[in-house]
Parts: C-alpha cells; sequence; structure tokens
C-alpha cells in the first residue's frame, strides 16, 4: 500500500495534501497516507479515460466478460488482507466484509455473464422493404452501445460493493465504458487494495490505458472538477443527498449536461397495518430493531419512518421494541462526520417528537452512538415536513396514525424514496388498495411483510426510486439492469453486414435474443 | 374553432392576452384570435392532471389501447378541414399534411398495438427460494409503470405529428401518463382541431378528468410555470437549443428535478468518401439538393454540413449540386421569428465562408427565403466553431476536406447529432472504418448511402443523440422505444398474486414476454 492515485497504468506522486483513514473504535488514525492526486493527474486520468473509449467500448462482450471475471478473482485473491483492512478502516465486522466480497464478486460475475449471454444490448433488426409505397422501406438495426468514461463515486457503506469494483463500476465497465473511481476518505486503504485487484486485470488482460483509473483526494474539488470534465459521459455516487444534488447540478450546469445516476436519501416508510400487529406484534418488533440497527443504521434502505395504527391496539409491539433498542450497545458510526450528523439531527428532532428510547449504554469512545427511536403522532408529523428527513444511523421514527385518512394524507405528501414496506394480511392489503395505489408512484420496491434492509442482486430488482432516493427514478442500482445506465441506443441504417456489429448481424452469429420485424426471436 | 385552452373537461376562459396564426405566404394574420390561458387555468390543468395520474395510469393497457385508436379515428374524421388548417397555417403543402396525417395516426395505432402485445413493460420475475443459505431468497417481480402527468410542447415544424397529438404525446398516453400539451403558436388552429379530437376520445372512453389538457400561450411564461410545477413528472420538447436549454435548466433546478426530453440541434454531418462521388456524384448532387430543401429546409435531420474529399476530385457533383439549387424557388418559411434568424444567420456566416449559390429567387413576400449553400475548406471549418451552429432552413455547408486526417480531427469535434451519415462503398467503408468508430459515440442513428432527411417509424428507430441533438442520448422521440422515456421501473417483492398488476402474476394471464428466472418465456 502506497496510498497514491492510478493514473492509468501509473501511480499518482505523493503529494502534501494527504489524509488517513481512522479507526472508528477508537477515533484514532490508521496508516499509511493518502496522497491527494493532482489537477494533472485528474487530467491524465481523464484524457486517457477518453482515449479508451473507443477501443475498450469496441470490445466483444465476451471479452470484457473475462475481464471484469478476472477482477473478481483477484478480489479474492487479496483474501484476508482486504477483510482486515475493510474492518479496520469501519469497524463492521468481518463477517460483513465476507459476505459483501461475495456480493462485490458476485455481482462483476452477474455482469460477465449478462455479457457472454449478450442479448442485455436490445437488439432490434427491421428488414427494409424496396419496393413499399409511397417510400422504400429503409433496413434498420439498433442496440445499446456504452456512454463513455464514467466517473464512479465509492459509498461510506458499502467500501466494497458500492465502491471501486462495486456495482456502479462492473455496470460500467460492463456496458464498454472506461471508470475513474474517487476512492471514500473513509476506506482508502480498501479502496487501493481493490484497485490494485483491477489493475492486475487491465494488465492481464491487455486493456487500453485508461479503462480504469483510481483517484484518492481529501477534499471535494477532484470529484467536482471530473464531473464538469467533458471527457466524463456519466457519474455514478451513492451517498448525502446534499452531496448527490451538488453533483446533480454540477452536471447541469455543463455545456453538454450528462446524466447522474446519485442515490441519495430515502427513509423508507413501513406500515404495520392492523392485522399484522394484532397477529404477529412480536416478530414485527424483533425484524424492525434487526433492520433498524443492522450496519448500525447505515443502509440506505433502513426504515426510517413507521406508521402504525392507534397506540391502543398495537398490543405489546411498542413495549417489545424499546427493550429490543435498550439492551443494545452503543456502536461506532463510520466517519466523525456521519457521528456528527447523527447527534446533530437526533438533538433536533427531540424537542419536536418523543425519545421513546430508554437506552444508556456507556460506552462512546471513537465514532460510537446510541440507537434510539422517536415517536409521535400523525398529525404532528404532517405539521412538522422536517421529520421526513433522513437520519443516517440507528434510529427511526414510529408515527402513530388514527385513521386510514390521515395515512393516505401522510403518503401522498411523501418525497421519493428506495423502497416502501406494507405489513399486512391479504385483508388488509385489500382495504389498503388506495394506499398502495399511492406508495407505488412513491418508491422504485414496494414490499409485502418484509423489511427494506437486504437488497437482492437478480434481473429483476429495482434499486431506484423518485427524487430524492434518486437523481433518476427510471434506472436501478442494483441488479442486471443497472447496466442500460451506462449505455445509449445508437441505430444503423442501410449498412452492409460486414460494417455491423456481431450483435446486428443478419445472421446472428452471437446466438442473442432480438426483436426482428415487431418479433422476439433468437 | 374558439381559441381557448382545453381545461380538462372545460374550456378556458376567453382573455385579454390573444394571438392569431399567420399566413405564411402573406405574413397576414388569419382568424380566430386565441386566448392564452391565464395562471389559474395552468394551476387547475396541472391538479387535474396529478388527480387523473393513479387512474390513468392504472387503466389496463388494452383500454388504452382503444383510446388512442380512438383518437387517430377522430383525427381522420376532422378530414380536409384539418389539412387546409394545417396548410393554412404553415404554407407546406397539402399533400405533405396527408402524408403527416398518416404518420401521426400511425404512431397513435402503432402505440395502441404495442399496448395490446404487452411486453413492453419487461416484466421480469425472480422465484423464491425460501431456504437459501445464507438467507432466504425473496419472490422479486418489476415492470415498467407510468412516470405521470407530462408537459408536451408542441414543435413549429411538425403541426401534426410533434405537436397536440404527435409522437411525444401519443407515447406518454400509451405509457400511462396523462398529458398537458402546450400549442405552438404558429399553428393554433390546427392544434384546436386536434385538440378537440382528443377530447372526443377522453369523452366517449371516460378517461378520467386531466387525462389531456391543452394550453394556448403567447409567451413562455405559461411552459416554464407549468415545467416547474410539481405536478409534472417529465418534458417532452422539439424546437430551439435555446428553448429546449432552458427547460432543462428550469427542470435541474426543481426541487425534484425531472427528466426534460429536449430534441433541440442537429447539423447532421453528411461525408461524401471518395468512390461514392467519383460513381455517382450527379445522383448525390440531386439527393443533397432534395433533403437540404425538402420542407423548406425544416427538419431537424436535414444535412447541415457536407464533407467532401478536396474539391479536384469531386468531379461535376458541385456544379450539379449549384445548378439545383439556383433553379429553386423562394419559399416561405414557418414564421417569421424563423425567417429573421435564418437571414440574419446566413448573413453572419456570408464573412466567413464563401457563399456559393447563385439564387435570385425575386418572389420574397411573406416568411418566403431563398435556398443557399455555403462552402469552405477543412482549414477554415477548424478554425471556426461557429461554422458548427444549425441554420434551421434551406441552406449547407459544404467543407472540402484535403485528408482523412482532417476529416477525423473535424469528427473528434463535432458536438452531439441525430444522425451522422456515411455515402461511399464497401471499400470506404473499411478504409474510413475509424471515422465510423468516431461518428458512433457521436450520433444517434448512423447512415450508409442515404440522407437523413425521412425517419422510419418503426421498433429499431433511434432518434435521439447526445447533446445538443438532444437532452438525453439514452431515449428516441421516434418508434416504439420512445414509450419508455416516460415510464420508470417499480418492483414487487413478496406480494401475493392477487395484488399484482396483470403482468406480473404467475399465469402471466396477458401473454406476454417476461425473463423468468433470467430467462425470456411467454
Amino acid at each position: 500500500m502506497n496510498g497514491t492515485s492510478f493514473i492509468g497504468f501509473t501511480r499518482g506522486s505523493e503529494t502534501s495534501d494527504t489524509f488517513t483513514a481512522f479507526d472508528p473504535t477508537t477515533g484514532n488514525a490508521v496508516e499509511p497516507l493518502f496522497h491527494s492526486a493532482t489537477l494533472d493527474e485528474l487530467e491524465t486520468t481523464a484524457r486517457l479515460a477518453d482515449a479508451a473509449r473507443i477501443p475498450y467500448g469496441d470490445l466483444p462482450g465476451k471479452t470484457r466478460a473475462k475481464f471484469l471475471r478476472s477482477i473478481a478473482d483477484n478480489i479474492e485473491a487479496l483474501g484476508d488482507t482486504l477483510i482486515e483492512r475493510a474492518t479496520l478502516e469501519t469497524s463492521l465486522p468481518n463477517a460483513r466484509f465476507i459476505g459483501e466480497r461475495a456480493r462485490t464478486c458476485g455481482q462483476l460475475r452477474m455482469f460477465a455473464d449478462l455479457l457472454d449471454e449478450g442479448s442485455w444490448v436490445e437488439a432490434r433488426i427491421d428488414h427494409a422493404i424496396p419496393d413499399r409505397q409511397p417510400l422504400p422501406k429503409p433496413d434498420v438495426r439498433s442496440m445499446y452501445r456504452p456512454l463513455g468514461p464514467v466517473a464512479v463515486f465509492c459509498a461510506s457503506n458499502f467500501p466494497l460493493a458500492y465502491s471501486v469494483a462495486g456495482g456502479d463500476t462492473a455496470s460500467a465497465l460492463a456496458a464498454g465504458c472506461p471508470v475513474i473511481a474517487i476512492a471514500h476518505t473513509a476506506h482508502p486503504g480498501t479502496a487501493e487494495l481493490v484497485g490494485s485487484a483491477v489493475a492486475k486485470a487491465v494488465a492481464d488482460h491487455n486493456m487500453p490505458e485508461g479503462t480504469f483509473s483510481l483517484i484518492f483526494s481529501k477534499g471535494y474539488e477532484l470529484g467536482q472538477a471530473l464531473v464538469a470534465h467533458r471527457a466524463i459521459k456519466a457519474v455514478g455516487f451513492t451517498g448525502s443527498r446534499r452531496g448527490g444534488r451538488a453533483l446533480m447540478d454540477i452536471a447541469a450546469r455543463r455545456d453538454d449536461p450528462i446524466p447522474v445516476y446519485a442515490e441519495m436519501s430515502s427513509v423508507n416508510p413501513t406500515f404495520l397495518l392492523p392485522n399484522a400487529i394484532a397477529k404477529r406484534g412480536d416478530a414485527l418488533a424483533a425484524g424492525l430493531h434487526a433492520s433498524v440497527t443492522g450496519g448500525v443504521g447505515q443502509f440506505c434502505t433502513k426504515p426510517g419512518l413507521v406508521f402504525l395504527p392507534s397506540k391502543a391496539d398495537s398490543g405489546s409491539f411498542l413495549s417489545d421494541l424499546r427493550s429490543h433498542i435498550s439492551n443494545t450497545g452503543a456502536a461506532p458510526l463510520l466517519t466523525e462526520g456521519i457521528r456528527k450528523s447523527y447527534e446533530t439531527a437526533s438533538e433536533g428532532r427531540r424537542p419536536e417528537v418523543e425519545d421513546f428510547t430508554e437506552n444508556t449504554a456507556a460506552d462512546l469512545t471513537g465514532f460510537a452512538v446510541r440507537p434510539s427511536i422517536f415517536e409521535t403522532s400523525a398529525a404532528t408529523f404532517l405539521e412538522k415536513p422536517e421529520l421526513n428527513d433522513e437520519i443516517f444511523g440507528p434510529t427511526t421514527l414510529l408515527i402513530n396514525a388514527d385513521s386510514k385518512e390521515e395515512l393516505l394524507e401522510i403518503a401522498r405528501g411523501l418525497e421519493g424514496q428506495l423502497t416502501a414496506s406494507i405489513h399486512g394480511d391479504e385483508e388488509d392489503l385489500v382495504e389498503y388498495a388506495d394506499l398502495i395505489a399511492i406508495l407505488e408512484t412513491k418508491a422504485g420496491r414496494l414490499i409485502f411483510n418484509g423489511f427494506s434492509t437486504g437488497v437482492e442482486v437478480c434481473p429483476s430488482m429495482v434499486h431506484g426510486g423518485p427524487y430524492p432516493a434518486t437523481s433518476d427514478s427510471r434506472s436501478t442500482a442494483v441488479g442486471s439492469r443497472a447496466i442500460t445506465r451506462f449505455a445509449r441506443l445508437v441505430c444503423f441504417q442501410n449498412f452492409p453486414d460486414a460494417a455491423l456489429p456481431d450483435e446486428l448481424k443478419e445472421a446472428n452469429p452471437l446466438g442473442i435474443w432480438r426483436m426482428i420485424d415487431s418479433e422476439f426471436v433468437r
């Protein structure tokens, strides 16, 4: 580990603009020093990515698939070194990273499989009709082609699965786009290790220089400059609403605005309907507690708003939940910044709503915080829109609603969400059909009798949602559909077969699914 | 025709803020007076569209298909009244509107067919694996659902096919989104006639009030207010770069930014490679002339930059072309504003590059202009980036390049385009493979041995391209793929079958193509 950026095939210089990771358990700095890239180095990465755009984008899908598999193999080959470093930089348990590594490598291999199969390009062919009246019909063929170089911002809360070789990088590389990753300052050592795994795959597979770079940056300037750079054609980001919006605004002000896929802010409203509470209040209390405190509450899908029927109908649910939370020890958040935000936001909430917690965990060293639960009425919630704001960390807000009408009014006023969850039985689903119709306009994923944390990586997953959940509600950051975020449709009219991409050649040499003259065939 | 807006089921008031259409042949005003909607009326349309969002979006696709077919039938039932009014307001020939009406109704029926078939929603199902280790796999299903109310700005140059019931409206209504159309001031009478056809279909099919509204507006304020309105979830626009960018900027500054599909500005670079000029220079001259002057040069796909091999190798192409242009009469543009822009931009170009035309057509009444052709060298073109600017109207710029390297340098510097055309033989395609690779990163459609005007409406068409050709290079404004512009992915996790949309029910009651456990099946 030498703490310098990966500028194409070379390493960045050691600069005076340095930073370190911290051990969240103690708050102490952790070696080594990391060196912010210079603006010249950033310019070089952009120039190299631009130069790699056509040669990398024109590689056959199966070649890119081998490259992605090789990245996964190299990450696994890092062995315990990677797991230990990630644990050191985050204080999240080893087991979490063994799981997150499996997910990260699984994602890379899922996209490799997608490329091997090949149909993701959505090839369409309409054959010519030269004698059509009044005008001949031309031969028209189209498919997804790569969008161009992508800037990927690593996420604080997923040091592997949404960082250097995480979902955004995997889907961008799969689509045929060079990637410039910007390491998160909370886990630069993890980033460097994964960066070395990607760089080795680039070298072993003779990928063009500029296919991958990794930038260390202490502040925001380099990332912002990259989003404004004309070589960059799309942005992937997972982080705060403020950070994501800042990048959206920079991208929108460019001479040529580019798409930003920012996954930002979601309070994941969770509705505990009457029959659910009545029938299995104890299981709901245990499940909610696990969902709110898992990963120390640092998942974008953490349930941040929980709606209950009137208190009288809640049985022992509330006392069960209070007991779970009170018995949960303090745990460190990822960074001092996140800890401060958690404490400040919690303090700001206390005069507004009742602190329902009786947690007195004493060990608040490092970046540790206590879990908490707030409680209020629907009427108060409707009066105070700021209660919709996300608090990143192990806390949630319970809202007691006295009527279905209150719930509908609240649902109509919700911002965009990654998820909305409904706990009930089939009778509740009928009774609350209008609530579900509203939630469908608000969220990317609707969950029945489950909690929102835990995102299955599969072809049908949608991890997206209207603003501010994401910057682009049409897309998903998880699952195989994520690849089309980094692709654009290109159409070839009257091209000779030999000059067409393989996906569009008449004989279908890749054996992919295509829409030919309006019919799906393979 | 009463000149007032369609505010849901009612008509707007007569206001003092009025305007008329003009006869471009004479420049004279044409009856009747049209009344700008009030801000209150605009607010009402937005409120009604918001109220229609869930009931209209939840209708079965086949119900929406009947509604779209009914709009097409009603447009045809307007008969000659519509054709005559469109001709009066634009001075484009009758035959053009008979063709454009066929295209407009064809588009509506194409989307109806798409809804009847049903697979456009891209349904995906991943079945649960309850005993998977370490965690159970949930049942996950997803599909496209409507984005919400859409503001559609009518295009000056397509009074039928990209106006009140044109491609944007048809694809938005097909996707399940209510539409508020803003009439173009150049052809408000055509807009009112088509608006009445849509309104009748809304009434006959008992669509919710707010499914469709049509706003007349003399200035830009109402349109801009609509794009900023929180009920609006997407925007369709066809027009100038300045107008499109203004709407993009408003949408990007919203509390919740929304997608804008603006089709704006393209000079459609056309490359006449050596073997093409040598073998069929006369046909190219005739074809280019027709493409530049068709519709009085007012197509977004008009070839605005034409690259030639060195003059010595051009044979009689140049003299043939000059002769065609010189013998073409003057013709009126659509509006006085377009006429002024054409004359000003042409005048501004004259000191920069050679005016190659010898057109002396005398009849410049109304909004008429003469066609023209400019000529310059690649070196001059590279020095003057303003020569990349689109001039809307019957003019183009010929650029003589002395080397392939010059062409590649020019291609690398091009802005985003709707189309790029290459004329040559298969030998040229091999020789210029690197040119084509560059053009693929610049344009939505690549055409071999054809001109860019004329856009086939079919499943594989891509009428899109990088900025400034459009605001969103991932999309197409023409063809069946246009529907997904107005849709977003929604995912249902562990829902009981009865509560799922038909498209996601286990038994596949609609018989659509779906991806089930990673396999395409029907």
